[in-house]
């Protein structure tokens, strides 16, 4: 028995599910553009295996654990590491048999369909993983693990993936990136510009941030000149590592458009640390108007993920850090948010400003009509929560009439599960495939265009968008 | 003729149809948990008969008169008391009559669905209600009622009612619940804990009922130390009565975690009736995270019933009071307002508190994401206005992919109309078999795993949350 | 081949689609009521040819030049006529060649279904439009146009429009409506009162407007008496013009009933152009009550349309001026904002006021269930950007639990594009019958049932609720 239905995901009626079916075949091969994700360059460039099969799916994966933590299972026992050194569990099979004895939990979760894909795909198992097949499961991913074919370069080859996008912060070195460069390997791996930690004067240590960026790029960054001078060396020296894009994660869309010497003044505050939360947002703000302003010059196409509101548990903060699954979306609005600088830049050809929500309200409502008539915006994919069948399904229906699909932009993976890459691509096929099917059977598109779309979809969009 | 297709809202495609069919089948005679609602423990201690068709259907429906309302059909023609006991229509037979010649209003809403089906399954009619019918209708229902098998006792055992919860203000003296305990009657009809009178200073006679509390139980209320143990005491109470459960209807879900000093200044002002709207906000914030510590010692799981604008009318509220249909949703905010009780009790695993919604806008974006992390949160069902086939659709396609089935807790009807209670079971149990057998059908599920669901959430999970 | 299956937006599964195809056959060819447009009353008084088909199809239709311009066509060569007179292309063929070469931009999109539905079968083109197809088209058409047949009362005729309403400012002198009103044609071309220019205090020429208002009706419209004399009488002088409504186009839905001291206090100060943004807003507020009240007396129809943030390009607005596919919906408020004039006379039998919104997520959650009890208040079919086949879907299955088919009112094209006024009736046709007959392949409908309720929302919803 196989893991997974070959028709999963495609329409129930026969005659729809037909053509998906047509239209899937068509394009399920192609390789695998991945313009945004959080994958780590050291993978590549070392080229190590992967140490066991609780450190590869569970513990680094926020969908995996969070989802346990909501059944009252504890970090510490998944092996999530403590701030503060203290101890959790350390045996990946006992990890690996509480994940399998609470499978169930990930029903109809995109989750689960990712990890049975890479059960099935990356490491040809055929029986369900449960408390039963746990340690089974383990054995043979374990011994998987050891052998060559399993390394992250030979991965990366059999996904067929044909350019992938890491994020790195401003400051980064890029020496992971350096090395797959001068590596005799030739996987496209290329590093995205994300400045969020020079540009949050609330971020961690963001005055030290500025600093080093002004060591780095030789400017004086505790002048508003030379901060936005070292930014322009920063993403070029990304581009020399293959970027294409910069990548913004703030709380809001929230842009500014102040003149300079409102700028400068408010940068000085940030950098003193004196200003108010209200002034910290107004430089958020104000920065994402400038990033899209170096972008007309660069050409780095510019990605603005908002509306997160970031680890919710102070307590699980304090003791385990971000990204530990508290994050949770809120309500978020585009249209006076992005105002000021749609009106500096937003008709300005050259530039890409690709936006991403985790308000699925604001798709019909403001999103895809301002993609709908700003030339330099483009709707990403559905996003985190929303990177499922239903949330695929729901970004289709609600953004397609006033958009179009040639202001959409392709899949994104926005993952750090590598194996869930090929998995992740495949649902958007099918669900992309599901719909043009759907449009086709209602007499909405004729087959051949829906043909040509789903190449479009699936490998066009993001090759011109991001420039691959 | 049968008034309800057999296969109703279950999927069309007639493959997916049997597979939901099948699942359906194997749950359809479940016996019913009915975790929170609303009806009359009276009934129960007296085991009167229902008085009229009219009386049992119409006047004490809020769906079904505010829809004649909104028709232009005036409440006093409704027989619907007038708060200053002026004249309103006491001819239960011209009230029906009325009713069932504007029965086309209700078609394709979910009042039409429960009529039809206590029509055909507890009153066995065969044909449509209409202008036509009406009469015939009338006698008939009107004859059966006079009958034993009618009565409330009855019914409750037909209707193959396992355990049902009322809801109860802290200060009743539950003096129905205590008649149905000392019967001979072995109906398992409980109370729930439901606090707002005593815990919104905007409440209509607040200081009496904390006053009240104070004499029921033996403590101070004129002192935040003593109204705290009045509740506790209360809770206990409740308790002896069954009660698992506590209920919170606020306007927003806002929620405070004040220190010890700031809590009591603000008891003492909001006793004093001088208190801001915002203290009296805040207040019923503060009082939600009481409840919820009061929760880890008691083990009564609490139920959060946010975001709804009771009597937007003045004059009805004025006319006729309370729940006469003009109760309107709001959006509700859940990210931030929820924070402080989360941060302050979330994490402890004997916490349950279940939150409903009005605004479906949070399903996939806070409240799924949300219950799919924190221990102590589960999702109600979907609620109200939105307790209908589309509605419990989308809940499933819009929570699912976030939360998963196991941070759900079954169905809750949430009602007075006794008659409608197998029927609304049996809307839910459709719609959720016809969603399991959709994700059969796309492969996003195994058949087994989806009978096993069809279990728990018809029966499994409303069982084990609600401690029954 | 034709352009357009003729089963196109029914339902894929062959028993569903064919209950809905008999449900269409049904009403497919009933007269268009079209009580709410934006069509020009000129074309009918004159009954000129249209110029071309550039100038039919793409120059004057928002909703096609805006999808151009996202992909970086500028108005100006899409012939889009500058505020400044300043030099735009002049060439209908080049502008038409333009447009043909982007048509894939529309795929899925309802301006497609519009485009091919009116060469279809205004036109009778059977081939599809591209590039290649360009000049071929062109031709044809301005063949078309150049024929008697194609003259703006001949396509009235042959569209078999029962009854149209244009809308007029409330200062129009309403002298295109006299001629057609004088002429021997006997369409029935109607107006409406849109009070806009003279409630708005921020809108252009406001003070002039109203002074404009005052010579017209013989009032003075500098105290507030008169003011609204003023406005009873302009009412008065467009119903003789057939109007049997008014419209509204408000940024929120924001309603005000201040005394009578405190409205003239505002007049006073909007006249004098020295309110603040503040007072602007309860201005117009205030003015949606007082115009819900003149309702009361003379019967008009109210209509309000909020929700959208006009021009949000500062650049094209002053290039091209308004309405120029800049116009983007916002997140819009009902239950706080409609209070003041639904307490005021929200319970009287003899309004009607008609409510549509830009934001979905009000469907279920406050639209539904206010005109599921309030007797004044009518949905307005699903608006602007989600006048789609989904959109039209969406709004059915949020809407249609909570206030049935009877609080609505049957479709509105709202458009200013002639041809496509049969179009977008046929689209709200097919698509109310798919989701009338998956009710009744689901069980919730009779078939019966679905034959009348198809009959309704096509014709005499419209025709009762507009009192034509």
């Amino acid at each position: 028995m196989a893991l997974l239905d070959e028709d999963r995901l495609l329409p129930t009626d026969p005659g729809v599910r037909a053509i998906s079916r047509a239209l899937y075949d068509d394009i399920r091969d192609l390789p695998i553009i991945s313009p945004h994700g959080h994958t780590d360059p050291r993978w590549f460039a070392e080229d190590a295996a992967f140490p066991d099969p609780a450190r590869l799916f569970v513990t680094p994966d926020h969908y995996v654990f969070r989802m346990l933590v909501s059944q009252d299972i504890a970090l510490e026992d998944l092996g999530v590491p403590r701030e503060d050194g203290g101890p959790v569990e350390q045996d990946p099979r006992k990890i690996w048999r509480l994940f399998a004895g609470n499978y169930h939990l990930f029903r109809a979760t995109p989750s689960r369909l990712w990890l049975d894909y890479s059960f099935q795909h990356v490491f040809g198992i055929d029986r369900a993983l449960s408390a039963e097949t746990a340690d089974w499961y383990y054995d043979h991913i374990a011994d998987c693990l050891s052998r060559p074919e399993f390394r992250p370069r030979a991965l990366f080859d059999s996904f067929n993936i044909e350019a992938i996008a890491t994020t790195e912060p401003a400051t980064d070195d890029l020496k992971w990136h350096r090395m797959i460069r001068e590596s005799d390997w030739n996987g496209n791996v290329v590093t995205a510009y994300r400045p969020d930690g020079v540009v949050d004067p609330e971020a961690a240590g963001f005055a030290q941030n500025v600093a080093l960026m002004g060591e780095q790029t030789g400017f004086d960054t505790s002048s508003w000149a030379g901060y936005l001078d070292a930014h322009r060396a920063r993403r070029a020296y990304f581009k020399e590592f293959g970027a294409t894009s910069t990548d913004h994660g703030h709380l809001s869309a929230r842009t500014e458009d102040l003149g300079p010497d409102d700028a400068r003044a408010l940068f000085d505050r940030a950098l003193k640390g004196d200003c108010t939360a209200e002034e910290a947002d107004a430089f958020r703000g104000q920065m994402l108007t400038e990033m899209a302003r170096m972008s007309l010059d660069d050409g780095l196409v510019m990605q603005i993920h908002p509306g997160c509101e970031r680890s919710q548990s102070d307590r699980v903060l304090a003791r385990f850090g971000r990204d530990k699954g508290f994050d949770i979306p809120r309500r978020t609005d585009y249209v006076d948010a992005l105002a000021p600088l749609l009106n500096a830049v937003g008709l300005e050809p050259s530039l890409t400003v690709v936006l991403f929500t985790l308000d699925e309200s604001t798709y019909a409502r403001e999103l895809a009509p301002m993609a709908g008539v700003w030339p330099c915006l483009r709707l990403g994919p559905a996003w985190w929560f929303h990177d499922s069948p239903e949330g695929m399904r729901r970004y289709r229906e609600m953004t397609t009439e006033s958009a179009g699909f040639y202001n959409t932009v392709g899949f994104n993976d926005d993952t750090r599960a590598f194996c869930s890459i090929p998995a992740r691509h495949d649902v958007a096929r099918r669900v992309d495939c599901a719909y043009l099917g759907t449009l086709v059977a209602t007499g909405r598109l004729r087959e051949d265009e829906a043909h040509e779309l789903a190449h479009e979809l699936t490998y066009g969009l993001a090759k011109t968008t991001y420039k691959f």
